[in-house]
């Protein structure tokens, strides 16, 4: 691993922005001891979780947390290799959340291949996923650190509050941009925040450093969530692995849609509430939207709203010099909003 | 609470048996605290979690793995008052697991009322299983121990694991008693036993009296499941809230059919297997299983098994005074197998 990074330090001018596939070939090395290191957490005399772990973990899932937790672990000086155990306790409890979400959405393919739920079923998921989250804890209390335990189980909690919080608001249009603010910093920034702490906490930088990597965890999550709202409004078929809208379909409402309720007319309004009331989501009512959504620019705004927060997570950073490290947070910052588009 | 144990002291003779009635009595301001406990923890922003859990704590559980955690905390001569917190965590992972279960065993009726997801479906009892979980996990960590957070994620990881194993086993006939048991260990006995070690690691006993309350805990958990899956084959409707052979109904096997199989014909064994591969059970089907189970008396035979653990139960018991504690422990302890008889 550190071969390679001093190879690309002596290859790269200080200032040349990295290319995120260059990112995930410096810290491939890293990213495998991870997969490995998941790979023996999760194996049983229990043939289930056997087939079904390596389901789950051969699907092709990017390893954004666990990336962002060994960079910052590395940002903040850390030499050691807890980083690597750690990084796949925050991967397992991701995995965990998934698990359960596609048994609560229906959900019937993931990242192009069929849900474990679609093969297994759904009492087999649930149990696996509370697996997942068992094996994770037991990973972590193994640490005998207070500080670590508190922000696993915080974030998981969490986790589950802005799962709640979503299944309350299921087709409710008077749900606010504060109330869909806090859904996704629970759901979603809260665990990819809390990689970037542990990252914090194994090195050795300063309390202000610490709080600059937790903000950037938290604002590069509040994007990462955001941006994937947005793009369910414009991804086409395949290149995400889903359909367009389908987050309307299962009754999220999300930042683009009530943008436009808020900039629409009375008319569009009462049209937009029905369809949503009626759960009536035939092709001309989406495409009904989806133009509303063009006239009104409601998907740039959204969009811009994300860039907003990847800019608030970049400002979390400024106070570490520059390495490359610190290039690589920056351009998965960056990543995080310009995936698909 | 020391005022009633000290008037019961008074007047009980040393040697009476307590009846359970009077156990849960003597207890009650101590689980009356535990209640309140759950319910200042619960507390949230999110109405449906206040509902569900509402209706959770509101369901006539009997508390048993509290006031095991309670009577082992004072049998190893603790006084202070974390026994109530700690008694509350284990309840929430105790109803944790039953949402999740409930789902799973697609489950119309628990405790004589209609089940969560009958009410508020399977996502939300899903969300608040794992929101239970993730809440005792957070009033855990911040005890600061690491042995109680071992224990506690341990006993999670068997729990979900003994789950795992029985959906694994399936209507699998050729299922072991060996596996039988490892199935109620790790589904059951763990908590039960978690719940009696958190007691005695409150109090200040020595390591062989431990060894023998967390032995108490394991074999009354044994039994306690061993009584609860025979009692399947013999509870009348609305005594234990749920009909006869429901288990078998789900494909699970269990103890009184594991020895049906091995003491039957072959004959016998063939329509038995055949009933079981083709989920066919209709009345006359089942009748001829009970019927065999009489002529066989394999109930008898698996609620003897149940009492020889109680018997290896009390005797890590062993080794500590009499005390208005200890009878109680062991009036519990018999109550387990003979409840319902």
């Amino acid at each position: 691993m550190w071969l390679t990074i001093h190879l690309v330090k002596a290859l790269l001018p200080d200032k040349r922005h990295l290319t995120i596939d260059e990112v995930w070939e410096i810290y491939k090395n890293d990213l495998f001891r991870v997969e490995e290191q998941i790979k023996k957490d999760l194996r049983t005399y229990v043939p289930l979780i056997d087939a079904i772990s390596n389901h789950l973990f051969h699907s092709g899932g990017k390893r954004f947390r666990p990336l962002l937790l060994i960079l910052t672990a590395y940002l903040a000086g850390y030499e050691g290799n807890a980083h690597i155990e750690l990084a796949s306790v925050v991967e397992l409890i991701h995995t965990a959340t998934l698990l359960h979400d596609d048994v609560i959405d229906e959900a019937h393919i993931r990242r192009g291949k069929k849900t474990a739920r679609m093969i297994w079923g759904n009492q087999a998921s649930i149990l696996v996923g509370d697996y997942l989250y068992t094996k994770a804890q037991c990973r972590i209390v193994s640490f005998h650190n207070h500080e670590l335990n508190e922000i696993i189980a915080d974030t998981t909690r969490r986790l589950t509050q802005g799962e709640l919080s979503q299944l309350s608001y299921n087709g409710d249009i008077n749900m606010t941009e504060e109330d869909y603010l806090d859904i996704i910093g629970n759901k979603t920034a809260s665990l990819i925040s809390a990689a970037c702490r542990i990252g914090a906490l194994l090195g050795n930088c300063s309390d202000t450093q610490k709080q600059g990597i937790e903000e950037f965890g938290w604002n590069v999550g509040i994007a990462f969530q955001l941006a994937d709202d947005t793009l369910d409004y414009i991804a086409d078929k395949g290149k995400l692995g889903k359909s367009i809208c389908k987050d309307l379909q299962e009754g999220k409402i999300t930042l683009p849609l009530l943008k436009l309720l808020k900039k629409c007319n009375k008319e569009e309004f009462a049209r937009i509430e029905k369809i949503i009331h009626d759960f009536d989501f035939s092709e001309e009512n989406l495409r009904y939207i989806l133009d509303n959504m063009k006239r009104y620019d409601v998907i740039d705004y959204a969009l811009n709203k994300a860039r907003e927060f990847i800019g608030k997570a970049k400002k979390g950073l400024s106070l570490f010099n520059n390495s490359i490290h610190l290039q690589a947070l920056s351009t998965l910052a960056d990543y995080v909003v310009e995936r698909e588009l």
